[in-house]
């Protein structure tokens, strides 16, 4: 261990209880950072250019090349590294079973200005989605769709909150997160191309053999409320999705990854 | 108010205790009971078919004409009806803002003889999957495709816990359940007609296309491992999504969605 290195041991150090306040999402937005953990995460951040500003290590672990070459990315890029007890890095990620390692990053710029809607065909748009798990589980699906990024419109969960994150299994990391009032959001898509198409049951043709076309805006509303029929409205296509039961919708991040993989097949076999 | 109705006010009620410890495994096993919550929920269980034993309701409640057939229903049944106050609803529930009803069910034989498989194109298999939200969210799909249940195997979370029937959104009710072993679930497969379908990545083809036959299980696989090689192997077909980005895999709900869609379409195209 480099003689330099800090060594937590006890769990009110103000650096522990710092860090630990990045759970909750006021601390997050104060101090402008959030955590993310586990050795294949991170390594996904730093091949993907996010180093982490301070890495923290459980002192009991295993020697890993990739945590290896996160610890000298850290350092070499000025961060610190952090070694603690499992119990104290327990405590940091709320997790009963930590993984060996956490980092914690600076925030993204999250303007829609930061997007280049014609470096992808796909984008997602969440609208006040609530459950952080679902925006986690978009991100995902998006990385697999080769999408650009999720806007999230009006009031929804943070992406940052460490469960968003877990449920992101890293793509966090690889699409874009922007946030937006409707307002702006509308206004930002009409100043370019851009199809915006939700999953609807009003004025809605079958999701199957629609007319996508890219760049493709693929929205999806509140877990409870669905979409403001004014948001649907604004919609350049209203997609519906065959439900054969008693139930009248899908699961949020289901119905995005339906459709999204639904417009991906459609733009590639445009391109084809 | 019927006067021969039971009102509890006292957080120390053996009721109480014993409802609230309904939201753990093992007191579920050994009652063989579990709890829904909500009216909407509830109703749609009573149009399946389904009435609780027993209804839990919030004393201070808005009067609604579908939770007056409920509890009609309840009591015609022979049920009981309790009303408390909405701080013990909330501790029975463990949710912060509780519906005003809740209710409890005796669990439902989940045997695989108890499945008619000829009565549905598709059926939704689950391995070892860990999360209860996961669960939940596939039987929703289920319903949505029209499948004709939910086939856990291995060492699955338990989908008659709260969160399983909440992410269920009362799928739990219309879709069918059944619990195996490997080795049970795969003799009792080849009983009779069924082709299964595994989301892999070994010799697989890719979804779209691929010549799904029903009765036609869809298989994914654990959270963190996926599906033992053993059993993608003995599946009759491996099909595999474009996965454009980093991450290898979907969320398991999700990559269920996606490929049941898949197979709807392509059976309903088949059989038009």
């Amino acid at each position: 261990m480099p003689d330099h290195r800090r060594v937590i041991t006890g769990f009110s150090n103000p650096t522990v209880k710092a860090l630990r306040a990045l759970r909750e999402k006021k601390h997050r937005k104060a101090a402008g950072k959030f955590l993310a953990e586990g050795l294949r995460l991170l390594t996904d951040a730093r091949e993907c250019g996010h180093v982490p500003e301070t890495l923290v290590l459980a002192s009991a672990r295993d020697p890993h090349p990739l945590l290896a070459e996160l610890e000298a990315a850290v350092e070499a890029a000025g961060g610190e590294v952090i070694e603690t007890s499992p119990d104290i890095l327990s405590k940091i990620t709320g997790k009963d079973n930590p993984q060996a390692v956490a980092g914690v990053f600076a925030e993204f710029d999250t303007s829609l200005a930061s997007l280049d809607r014609g470096g992808a065909d796909i984008w997602l748009v969440a609208q006040a989605l609530r459950d952080p798990g679902n925006l986690g589980t978009m991100l995902r699906t998006g990385d697999a769709i080769g999408a650009g990024g999720l806007i999230l419109i009006d009031d929804c969960a943070d992406p940052f909150s460490v469960e968003a994150v877990r449920a992101s299994m890293g793509a966090v990391f690889t699409q874009k997160i922007a946030r937006a009032e409707w307002p702006g959001f509308e206004a930002w898509l009409r100043t370019g191309p851009g199809q915006l198409v939700a999953a609807s049951l009003r004025d809605a043709q079958p999701y199957r053999g629609a007319p996508y076309a890219a760049p493709c805006f693929v929205m999806v509303g509140n877990e409870s409320r669905g979409l403001p029929e004014e948001y649907e409205m604004a919609c350049d296509l209203r997609v519906t999705m065959p439900m054969k039961g008693r139930a009248d919708s899908l699961n949020a991040a289901v119905a995005a990854a339906v459709l999204g993989y639904e417009v991906l097949a459609a733009l590639d076999t445009a391109s084809a």
